[in-house]
């Protein structure tokens, strides 16, 4: 790296610092951009520093916006009356993608996570109380990872809820399509089973 | 993806591009970038200007050099009576990285690749016989890779070469360090036997 001039050197320097790209994949991608395609180069120039520049958090939800308002949001065909609360904007694109869903969301950009110092004031959850307040909000579907800090939270938050009369629920915890039974974990199926529900035939 | 605002939407898709990057990795880069890491971001798109605009290639070797010498062939202490012959600078790195060789370098920037439709007019070959032409140089190393168009090359420059009565050695080919008999391919194999060499005992 050392023979490479030193603005190749800081490039792959900075390429490094993102996450799950080390020195190996830094240096191929700076080696890339420099030698191959520069049109590349510049237009990802362009695109970082425009996202920077118009990329805030919406102002209700807390989704990734270009204005005061996400695109979900501003969305008239979305039911006001659901609220799906979620750690992170990539959960939001993940629910989008499956299509079902039509309501709102509230983005907690957080999780309670008392081992990594993280109390419930890291999370949105005032303006999220804010927006129940508004009496439009009929359900809060709790959708946060089923993990222990996500379960840990979505308890937290439904307590919350629950004292403004809203009702909540949770993402359902089970078998995953495709899990084969004699590979699936102990809390897997032990919340498969307590979650099972009677066929009608 | 759809859910993110058109900023993000074109970093993404921008961010895809890069080699072994995929839309997925694109859309956790760009999140990390956007939402995580705005200074880094902003760097980032600094030093990809710095570079696209502060990187060339060397006029005499062709390595990535910032100015109009590299700094291998600026570098007083380094042997001009050597060459070694290498495909791209990618590939000057891992030799430097050894830290064994003292002469300069010529990079091809190309392989002859008939099947890829590459002759022997897409490498810097004309370059290659300028300088040697200057009378300086004693040996051409030939230190393409080990494999058939890596070899091919190798050949043709090598006849090139010997028009102007300069010796040129190619890498040695064998076994690689740590490799088990039992897993090694025949032509591995195949070279290393016809390059065994008498140990002296």
């Amino acid at each position: 790296m050392l023979s490479f001039p030193p603005a190749m050197q800081k490039l792959i320097r900075e390429l490094s610092k993102l996450p799950s790209i080390g020195e190996k994949s830094a240096t191929r991608l700076a080696y890339h951009l420099v030698n191959n395609d520069r049109a590349l180069a510049e237009s990802l120039a362009d695109t970082l520093r425009a996202a920077i520049k118009g990329v805030q958090t919406c102002t209700t939800c807390f989704n990734l916006s270009e204005g005061e308002s996400c695109v979900i949001c501003r969305n008239p065909q979305r039911d006001p009356k659901t609220i799906c609360v979620i750690e992170k904007p990539m959960d939001l694109v993940a629910i989008e993608r499956m299509g079902e869903y039509r309501g709102l969301y509230h983005v907690l950009h957080g999780l309670w996570a008392p081992l990594r110092g993280q109390g419930p004031e890291s999370m949105k959850l005032n303006e999220l109380v804010e927006r129940i307040k508004g009496g439009a909000v009929k359900e809060v579907i709790l959708a946060t990872s089923s993990t222990v800090e996500g379960d840990a939270t979505a308890l937290y938050v439904a307590r919350l809820v629950a004292q403004h009369g809203i009702p909540t629920s949770r993402l359902a915890q089970g078998m995953p399509k495709g899990g084969e039974l004699e590979y699936a974990d102990d809390i897997t199926l032990s919340r498969a089973l307590s979650g099972r529900h009677v066929i009608s035939g």
